[in-house]
């Protein structure tokens, strides 16, 4: 079944932050033994990535790197992937077969159809696994276990890179998902750009109201997302803005009913609201919990 | 310094929820040798508190229990204070020193300086503790250690009474911080009464737009809050209600700022606003728990 990854004598990483390098670590440690080599633009970042672990050999330049893999997962921030994939162009390498780590995925399926050779090869992931803690040294060979991977197959998607990319990430031991890039993106922002916009508000309205000497574990929780890496989740809002937008009209319009609601004092219609939304979540957070130990049991 | 708490031979605690068993358990951690009773509606609810060993005997009567008790502890829902205090009144035990464990305090002030005939003797308490779970199965002796408990500090405390809770709480290892009633219920609103409703609001915008298949650990952190008592929650707002709608109307001009700065592109703008809020959560985050450290250190 693995005989696809088994074909592949080097891998390239380009962008060794937390997801790239977390790859790195996670392939080594199930036992892969090609090699892997991390890309950067900072000796700085490859230095700390290299002590890791995760990477064999580390390069500031991109196209020699490329020309001796035959895989290539880009975990550069979203407003890099145009330049990436031109200098990969570049390299004429019509067997690569690219996938990435970004958090939206229309803009990157539009950046790889628009700049490279043979856009049928690449097959975009998103693995939903992640911390607030970013770089190469927060990496972890076990960041991605148990957890769901988004594998955006579009019509015209080449089978054999999907299967080495499905590879892959079992390899990681994920739980693979099939959606459009589209669909994706819309999901996306329900679940995670616009929940991550309220951690920044909430934040925002303490600075404005006080509260900072009485908040403890519940606030904590709530605004974890809040400390996650600006220039990130700015490129992510950027990328994935039209979706996001629809989102918070939603949000805003569920807002405005909810404070209606709480004006009127309309405790019975609250509590009902309150009982319904905690069934939701409580049924969901069973449902992911019982996928993870499932997927745990299966190994 | 602990010579108060000494005096007191036992002490009774109407309502044996979450927090009132995890006081209980936390005291006989620390030595207190005194009998602790709890009081409650429901005989299963009792036997449940009684066989964590956080109460030494239970009752379904609340007045023979206070009547032998020199400190009461209420932990009963914020709908429920106003048939307590009454009962309480009722037994004409002028020297009883009395707190609570309720997460708003202007209503719980003006319920006691209505039904107790000695209100001075009435301090206000929020231990800044809790879980999503709730029943006294879920109690721990070490709920408390830590965290924050705000006293409510009011011109006519009684002294006497304010050394009592504050050994109280000292005994549970927290740090006390002092507020009137009105300044923590503001507070309040900002660090837990809006943030739970946005975790709420996030649920059911994803009710509506999709996206349960690929949430993971981001989401559930930030909307962990959905899933605590409902009742409790709205009883909270209830309460509160004049606070959440300013808060809540704080939060909506943020969140209007946002949409605007969203839908115009402002990239820079966006990042600096990110970058600003990151750093006002990370210094938060680390005085808190430096606070936490420092308090454990302490001991």
């Amino acid at each position: 079944m693995d005989s696809l990854m088994d074909n592949i004598s080097q891998i390239a990483i380009v962008g060794t932050g937390l997801l790239g390098v977390s790859v790195g670590l996670g392939l080594k440690a199930v036992g892969y033994t090609g090699r892997i080599v991390g890309i950067g633009r900072r000796s700085s970042t490859l230095d700390k990535a290299l002590k890791t672990g995760g990477v064999d050999d580390v390069s500031l330049e991109i196209q020699p790197v490329i020309r001796e893999s035959q895989l290539v997962v880009v975990g550069v921030p979203l407003g890099a992937f145009a330049e990436v994939f031109q200098s990969i162009a570049e390299c004429d390498h019509d067997q690569l077969t690219i996938t990435d780590v970004g958090s939206t995925k229309v803009q990157v399926l539009d950046e790889a159809r628009k700049y490279l050779p043979c856009p049928q090869r690449f097959v975009g992931s998103h693995p939903m696994a992640g911390s607030e803690k970013q770089g190469p040294e927060a990496a972890r060979a076990d960041l991605f276990g148990g957890k769901p991977c988004i594998i955006t197959r579009e019509e015209d998607t080449d089978t054999h890179a999907l299967k080495t990319i499905e590879q892959l990430w079992h390899k990681l031991d994920m739980a693979l998902l099939y959606m459009s890039a589209l669909e994706h993106d819309r999901k996306a922002s329900a679940i995670s750009h616009v929940p991550h916009l309220t951690t920044v508000l909430l934040i925002e309205t303490v600075a404005q109201l006080g509260g900072w000497d009485i908040a403890s574990t519940g606030f904590k929780d709530t605004t974890r997302l809040a400390s996650s890496n600006p220039p990130m989740r700015a490129d992510i809002i950027a990328a994935n803005r039209r979706q996001i937008i629809e989102a918070m009209d939603v949000f805003r319009d569920l807002f405005d009913q909810m404070y209606t609601l709480i004006s009127q004092d309309g405790y019975q219609q609250l509590l009902d609201r309150l009982q319904h939304d905690k069934q939701l979540r409580d049924g969901w957070l069973q449902r992911y919990q019982q996928a993870i130990t499932r997927h745990a049991d299966e190994d």
